[in-house]
C-alpha cells in the first residue's frame, strides 16, 4: 500500500479517499464511534492548548504577541499540519494493478488545522467577536495561499464527537485537493446552467427571493444572510451567504470578515439554544476556480438525526423538520 | 405544512425528503442520537415481538402457521406499514409558493417494515439459514408487488443505533418512491455508458476481473460473490453481487434466495468478528425499471467512522482501511 489515494467506484461513480494513515487517529479505528464527553484527562492533555505546541507539527502560520516565538505560547490563532493527514504534498504511489475498473490517483494536496483560539472550551459563538473574526481572517489567508497551488480548497469544522471531532478544542480544518470534488463540480454546473438560461447569478437571485418572502430567512446583517435552505437535508440546516457576489471565500474583505463572525456567531448561539447544544458540521462551498461562475456559502449541518440505509441507497436525505419551521425556531432562539 | 414532500436544493441539486410526521419516532427528534444499548424495558415493550401485533398497523403480508390469524402470533415473517412513514400513498399537498427555486413534489409512495423473524435478538447471520432465506424471499415478493406501481423500490436494513435503527428487533425496510433517486439514476447511466462503449454488462465484467485477481474477493458460492469494492467509501464495506445477470432483486430464484442467505450470513458473521459487532447499513441497489441495463447488488456499509464535514462538503468519503486489507480481514474472520 502506498500513500493516500483517490479511487472511484465504477458502479456508483463516487470517489473515495483511501487514507490508511488515519487509522492511528484517536478514537478512529474499527471500534464503535461512541459520543462520550471529553474526559478530564483528555482535556489536560489537549495538544491544541498553549504550552503544548510541541505536540503538533511545527506551525505553518500564527497570529502572535510581539516577541513570542513560533511553536511556543503567545498566539491567538495557530495553523499547523494535520497529524493524520488525509491528503499529502507528495504521497507515495501504490502498486499498479491491471484491469478495467481501477480509476485512481494519488491524494496529493494538503491537510491543515486552524486552532481557532487558545481557549480550550470556547466555541466560535462564545468567544469575543474580534477573536472569531481573527480566526476567520486567518482561514481566509490560508485559503488564498493554497488556492493557487491546488485544484480545490475545502474548509470545514466538525464540532462535537457525533459530528466527527476527535478533539474538543475548537478548530477548523483546511484541505486542498488535486481535483474539483463531485459535489462542487455539480453545483458549479448549476450556476452555469442558471446563467445560460436566465442570466445573472443563481444565488444572488435566490437571496432576493428569500429575503422578500422571509419564510426561511433566519438573520440578515449588512453583509450576510442566514437562510434555512428550501431543500434542507438536515434538521435546522442553515446556509450563510454573502450578500455581495463572490466566488471564493478568499475574496472576503476585512469588514465582511467581522460581519461573518457576527452572523455565524448568532446562528450558532441560536442553534445551541434551539436544539440542546448539538454537534454540527460546518462546510464551506466555494467556486472551483477564480473565473468560475459561483457564489460561495457556508452550510451548517446539525447532527440531529442519523444518516442511514435510505440515504446511502438513494442519495436523498429524510429530514423530519420543514425548513420553514427550522427558520422559525432559529429566529425565536436568536433573540 | 402538508404531507411528506420531496424538495430539491437549487445549489447542490440534491433532493431531500421533508417528512415532519417522523419527528414522533422514538429517539428521533432534536436530541442527540445517543447509541445507548437497548434497555430491558424497551426489550419487554418491543412492538415487533409476537403477542404485540396490535402495536403495529395491520399486517400487509406474513408467513404464518396454518390456522393462525392475521395480526396474532404464529408468524415467521411479518410485513407491516411503517408507523412513521417517510412516504405515503396519497400525501396531502403543501401550500404552493411563488418563486424560482421551489422544485418540489409530494412524497407519494410506500414505507413498509419486514419483521425478519419472531426472535427479538437473532440477526440475519444468527438465525437458521432457512429462516433467513424465508425473510429474503418475502422481501423479494414485496419488491415485486411494489415495483409495478412506483418509479423505484428501495430496500434497506439499519442494524444498531449508530446505523439509525430505532428498534433492536431485526427488521428490514422497503420504501417505494415516485422518482428514480439520483444515486440510482447515476449508476444506471454508468451501466448504459459501459454497454455503449464496451458491450455487455459492467458488473458482469467486474465480477470476472475481481474473481480472477482475488485481491478484493471475500467469498464466493454458486450464486453470489462478496467483494470489497475497489473504491470503498467505508471501512470493511462489502458488496454482494449475484453471479447471474439480473437487473432487479425481484428476479431472484428460489435457489438463489437460499444462496444469498448463506453468503450474506457468512459475511455478516465475519464482519461481527472482524470489527467487534459493528452497526451497519445494508442497502439494495437495483435497476430503475425492468428494461434498464442494470445488475443489482447489496452493499453492506459498516458504521466504523463518522461522516463529517469533509464528506458533506466534497461528496468524497475518507476511508482509513484499504479495500485489499478489508477483504483480507473479512476472509480471515470468515473461517
Amino acid at each position: 500500500m502506498g500513500g493516500p489515494e483517490l479511487r472511484r467506484d465504477p458502479l456508483s461513480g463516487r470517489w473515495a479517499l483511501i487514507a490508511p494513515g488515519r487509522t492511528a487517529r484517536p478514537g478512529c479505528f474499527l471500534s464503535r464511534p461512541e459520543p462520550t464527553p471529553e474526559t478530564p484527562e483528555e482535556a489536560r492533555a489537549c495538544p491544541f492548548c498553549p504550552g503544548r505546541e510541541d505536540q503538533t507539527p511545527p506551525e505553518i502560520a500564527a497570529v502572535r504577541d510581539i516577541g513570542s516565538r513560533p511553536d511556543s505560547p503567545g498566539w491567538k490563532v495557530r495553523i499547523v499540519p494535520n497529524m493524520y493527514p488525509a491528503l499529502q504534498e507528495c504521497p507515495s504511489v501504490g502498486e499498479a494493478e491491471a484491469g478495467s475498473f481501477k480509476e485512481r490517483r494519488p491524494a496529493a494536496g494538503a491537510h491543515e488545522v486552524v486552532i481557532d483560539s487558545p481557549r480550550h472550551d470556547l466555541d466560535l459563538d462564545e468567544m469575543p467577536l474580534a477573536d472569531a473574526a481573527l480566526a476567520l481572517g486567518q482561514i481566509r489567508r490560508r485559503v488564498a495561499a493554497l488556492s493557487g497551488r491546488h485544484a480545490y480548497v475545502q474548509v470545514f469544522k466538525n464540532r462535537g464527537r457525533e459530528a466527527g471531532a476527535s478533539l474538543r478544542h475548537p478548530h477548523t480544518q483546511i484541505t486542498a485537493l488535486p481535483m474539483v470534488p463531485p459535489r462542487v463540480a455539480e453545483e458549479a454546473a448549476r450556476f452555469e446552467a442558471w446563467h445560460d438560461g436566465n442570466g445573472g447569478c443563481l444565488l444572488c437571485r435566490l437571496i432576493e427571493e428569500e429575503s422578500a418572502s422571509g419564510r426561511r430567512l433566519i438573520r440578515l446583517n449588512r453583509s450576510f444572510a442566514a437562510l434555512a435552505p428550501f431543500g434542507s437535508a438536515f434538521p435546522l440546516e442553515t446556509r450563510i451567504v454573502p450578500l455581495r457576489h463572490a466566488g471564493s471565500f478568499s475574496e472576503m474583505e476585512e469588514q465582511e470578515t467581522e460581519d461573518l463572525a457576527s452572523c455565524l456567531g448568532a446562528v450558532l448561539a441560536a442553534l445551541r439554544r434551539a436544539a440542546d447544544d448539538p454537534a454540527y458540521n460546518l462546510v464551506l462551498v466555494q467556486g472551483p476556480a477564480p473565473e468560475a461562475l459561483f457564489h460561495w456559502h457556508l452550510d451548517i449541518l446539525p447532527v440531529l438525526v442519523r444518516t442511514a440505509g435510505f440515504e446511502w441507497g438513494t442519495g436523498v436525505h429524510i429530514n423530519p423538520v420543514a425548513p420553514e419551521e427550522a427558520a422559525e425556531r432559529l429566529r425565536r432562539a436568536g433573540t
